[in-house]
């Protein structure tokens, strides 16, 4: 990977505990990033050594032996993000490393921030120089992750976006959606492009329905602050669920890479609308630290989709999440057309569909009609199944290593396009706008009972 | 299963002694064959006791207690089926026990004999009445069953043909191939038909080819005299391996059963012809027993064959057989054509079929191209399986079982009809006008180097 400095605002937030630092961490314990500076930014007074140590909890024990590596390249800085002093200060504290340490000027600032702030601390990154408005063919590069939400419908994330496209060029930023670097997201459209088996089936004539469901056993926790003021409407239909969509729903990109396959996204996000939508919220939920007494947000939400194009025409997408539900899960359902058994008996009702399994298990799978063994001709179902880890021991690296090394390789296909992300979120508008109550459900269930119903209504059944 | 007597000529014989009377037995232990009558007849001069008992080392341990049973309802009767009179003589013991045991004349008659008696055997039986020529409305059934092969061309089966379907209606004819009783294979046409993820794939334009395997890690062993006359082609080719074709290659039948697959099975074999073929023998093959010293029977064969109708026009169909190879397997291979990899940096050779493993495990899986974990988009072939030993742990039941079942519950698509057998013979003797020599090949290999090479010049790779 290049030389590179790393700025990281939000560094004493929670995702930088949980997942940015870890990442990092293991991408210097790994030897793939060797040449660098990490600098951590927020409005906390804390040393590197508190800011560090907060990760520790979430690295693999038996590999702290490369921590103090990681420390050696570290500096914390204090930082309000509103006042443009801070940030000439920040400059001159990087200049200043970075000639210590002998790097070139790359540098990545990945802003896991609340998006209010995008406009005004790119505004100030661009102004103190820490990040420059740079052609590609320049020897050096500046880019910038915003972490997800971006916006919090159209019109927000349109204003950013304006904001931001007057200050850098759209290939330095990466709005970043790290389920596309999850090993099986990226793994989706290969699969489905490069089989004879899959590409022919994967329309409206072989299509029955399409299931995505992200399903979460933890309930809103420590996040209650966050969570309140978005819903899983925001938190991860918007990002990552509508993300899955576009990969399975998306015509062939010429190649499988950057460019080609963002404009194929972001083509199809255009054509989706809401159709119907049910809310939950878990009981217990207002009672959680950080949330409204009298909280509507919804923790469960079941979405009827629709994609107006030759290829969809017809095929409801149903999304599925939820919080404090009976189990996690990441996983998408093909289902394909029930085949008339006029042959034999009768056919099962649930067989002959496509599983990818995000997780917690990687793979695929698919259920099969065939013959119970004996002489009657007796339908039953089975898989074929196909689990990544039956033949590759080891762990794939986590997502958010993946999105650090693709964003200094500079490979776009990680970042959701200008356009696409204001696709998702006009579908997210229209969704919004269906005026439905938030019901709710006893934690660790399957969801509200009026959301059974509403499946029901539309003459679906979940597969799982 | 109705009340019956079996008479079984060539009572005495291997097929008899392997396989006939151990499925018999299996039936009368595991209570389906309750009320019969057990007549063996053949030229030999034998007890009932030593009938039976040829077949004890062919009959699991442990499963023995019937044995008595089978025992207590078996007759022995020396008999030349040249000549008449021990056909009436036959008769007369068959009524006088059916009275005895109370048996209604449901009778079964296994010809388990050379085909060159079929004709003056089926003469015999119904001038002494054993089998009477009966419509299918009426009260008792008389069914007689030919074990194959029928004939050796297309000739010599229409003259049994015609001989036999002047004295008996073709449903009380069984011209049969157990192979149509392997679980695997009454499976394979339901997987097609009940399944949307095959049926649209199933034609020339996403089937590059179908590889159909049928190999032998034995040699010949004691069949030195039936095999010399016979060969690789007529042994399993002509019927097993054509069988497994049509079942793989026919139209959708109106249901998936009786004589709506045979109808479906024949129309097909007439549109099969053969292009290329390649011979073998193995080193040693002459110095077995029963074997012409300067025999050129091949033991070892590869046909490439062509169904002219509009699904499989262009589609290569490869049949590969032999004795004494490397390895002991019955497959079928539906190779999905390449995808042009263009999306991504080339994609491996050997992906994207279906496999049907027919023997010695009983399962399906499917081939694909999916990403290789980590940030390059390299593509791997990976399987998706699914084995009925994992999902159905108890054995099937063996082929002959379920045959004697199905005939008795006059089933006929088990048997293969008298236009289709022709049919099938048609393929052959096309096949066997092509003028190649045979080849050596060293026992427990691949088979000769020169079939090696005929594949090459079809531009074909055997998948296994």
């Amino acid at each position: 990977m290049d030389k590179c400095t790393i700025v990281l605002l939000g560094a004493t937030g929670d995702l930088a505990k949980r997942k940015l630092i870890p990442a990092l961490y293991t991408l210097v314990a790994n030897g793939k990033l060797k040449d660098f500076l990490f600098v951590g930014a927020a409005f906390e007074d804390v040393t590197v050594d508190e800011m560090l140590d907060q990760s520790l909890p979430f690295i693999e024990k038996g590999k702290i032996k490369s921590w103090e590596l990681l420390k050696k390249r570290t500096v914390y800085q204090q930082l309000d993000f509103s006042y443009e002093e801070g940030f000439e200060y920040l400059t001159k504290l990087i200049e200043k490393l970075e000639k210590q340490y002998n790097l070139t000027g790359n540098r990545l600032v990945y802003c896991a921030t609340s998006s209010d702030f995008f406009c005004l601390i790119t505004k100030h990154l661009v102004k103190a120089g820490i990040i420059q408005k740079k052609k590609q063919e320049e020897k050096s590069w500046n880019r910038i992750i915003y972490e997800k939400p971006f916006g919090y419908d159209v019109a927000s994330a349109h204003k950013i976006n304006k904001c931001i496209a007057q200050l850098l060029y759209e290939h330095q930023i990466f709005r970043i959606d790290h389920y596309l670097t999850k090993e099986l997201v990226s793994n989706i459209a290969l699969v489905r492009f490069t089989n004879c088996v899959f590409e022919p089936l994967w329309n409206n004539r072989f299509i029955d329905n399409v299931q995505i469901i992200l399903s979460e056993k933890i309930c809103v926790e420590g996040r209650g602050i966050y969570y309140d003021k978005y819903g899983a409407i925001l938190d991860v239909m918007q990002n990552h669920m509508l993300e899955l969509l576009a990969l399975i729903a998306m015509e062939m990109p010429k190649r499988l890479t950057g460019e080609f396959i963002r404009q194929e996204r972001a083509k199809v996000l255009k054509d989706v609308n809401a159709v119907d939508l049910c809310m939950g919220q878990y009981e217990g939920y207002r009672e959680s630290q950080g949330v409204d007494p009298e909280s509507n947000t919804e923790t469960f939400a079941m979405a009827y989709l629709r994609i107006n194009n030759p290829r969809w025409s017809g095929v409801p997408f149903y999304l599925k999440t939820g919080k404090c539900l009976d189990k996690k899960e990441t996983v998408i359902y093909m289902k394909f057309k029930k085949v008339e058994c006029l042959l034999t008996k009768g056919c099962p009702q649930e067989s002959n569909y496509l599983t990818i399994q995000i997780a917690p298990d990687a793979g695929f799978s698919l259920s099969l009609n065939v013959k119970k063994p004996g002489r009657l001709y007796e339908v039953v179902p089975v898989d074929m199944e196909f689990y990544h880890s039956c033949l590759w021991e080891e762990k794939s690296a986590e997502a958010y290593e993946v999105l650090f090394e693709e964003v200094i390789h500079g490979e776009q296909s990680v970042s959701v396009r200008f356009d696409e992300i204001e696709y998702a979120w006009k579908v997210i508008d229209e969704l919004k706008k269906i005026d439905v109550p938030v019901y709710p459900y006893e934690p660790g269930s399957i969801g509200p009972f009026e959301c059974d119903i509403f499946a029901k209504k539309h003459g679906m059944r979940w597969l799982s």
